[in-house]
């Protein structure tokens, strides 16, 4: 479905940082960036991206919907896994084109095992090349949740 | 300067995955998302994007640099209005094309003068067109700080 009959278009800049109407700026690729954390602790679990309809279905439902780019496919979070996200609060940026949801993280966001996406550390302060330190087990074992699928 | 003098290309998923090496997987236009998060509160003040000098130069000083894709340009937060983040912690996710920065940030993160840029709630359970919520007040005058700039 276009993305002009489930969202009005996008304005001028002031309506679109100062209105009170959805107008999401969704990118050449027809996306909005969106932010996935954990309602509880706040830690990050996970950014992907939304289309038009993913956005919508998630608004709707209240469980998040996304939009794979590498599998050019629309993607509920934990069809698979059965590892869902029940959306507690979506905000929109200033210019609306990110979306930030608070949500409820069944299992682990990561396919990797672990809670979130972003399990290893940066060191500051240093010159490239860096080492980056692992922060976060497994939660779950990839192998026996997605089987062969990568 | 060319990515690939700054960081060592990305390797197998494998690697990118479950590797100790920072190889960060630049975008056709040679960026990474980065989301920033207040390290007190946990709330998701902005996401804006870093090229590998920018990302470099964050992970060298310890405060943020982004690159501007309206402007074509390396930005340092905070280099007009003084709202510089520190930046307490870096995390990069799993396939190595988005970082997490938790950081101090002085006055507000976002340039209409709200602490962060997700300042407009959108209500969930509805069907488009959909009204949005203002949560968060301004902290600073943008006209104050900017001037004309916009």
């Amino acid at each position: 479905m276009a993305e002009q009959t489930l969202f009005l278009p996008p304005g001028a800049l002031s309506e679109l940082e100062e209105g009170g109407a959805l107008t999401p700026k969704f990118d050449a690729d027809g996306l909005v960036t969106c932010v996935a954390t954990d309602e509880a602790s706040g830690e990050v679990l996970m950014i992907a991206h939304m289309n038009a309809e993913a956005l919508k279905r998630t608004i709707a439902t209240g469980e998040a919907w996304y939009f794979s780019r590498s599998r050019g496919a629309l993607w509920k979070k934990g069809e698979t896994s059965g590892h869902i996200q029940r959306v507690v609060e979506m905000r929109i940026d200033c210019d609306q084109d990110a979306v930030w949801i608070k949500v409820e993280q069944t299992g682990g966001a990561c396919h990797t095992g672990r809670r979130s996406c972003f399990y290893r550390a940066v060191p500051l302060g240093k010159d490239a090349p860096v080492t980056l330190e692992f922060r976060d087990e497994r939660v779950f074992d990839p192998q026996a949740v997605y089987g062969g699928r990568t």
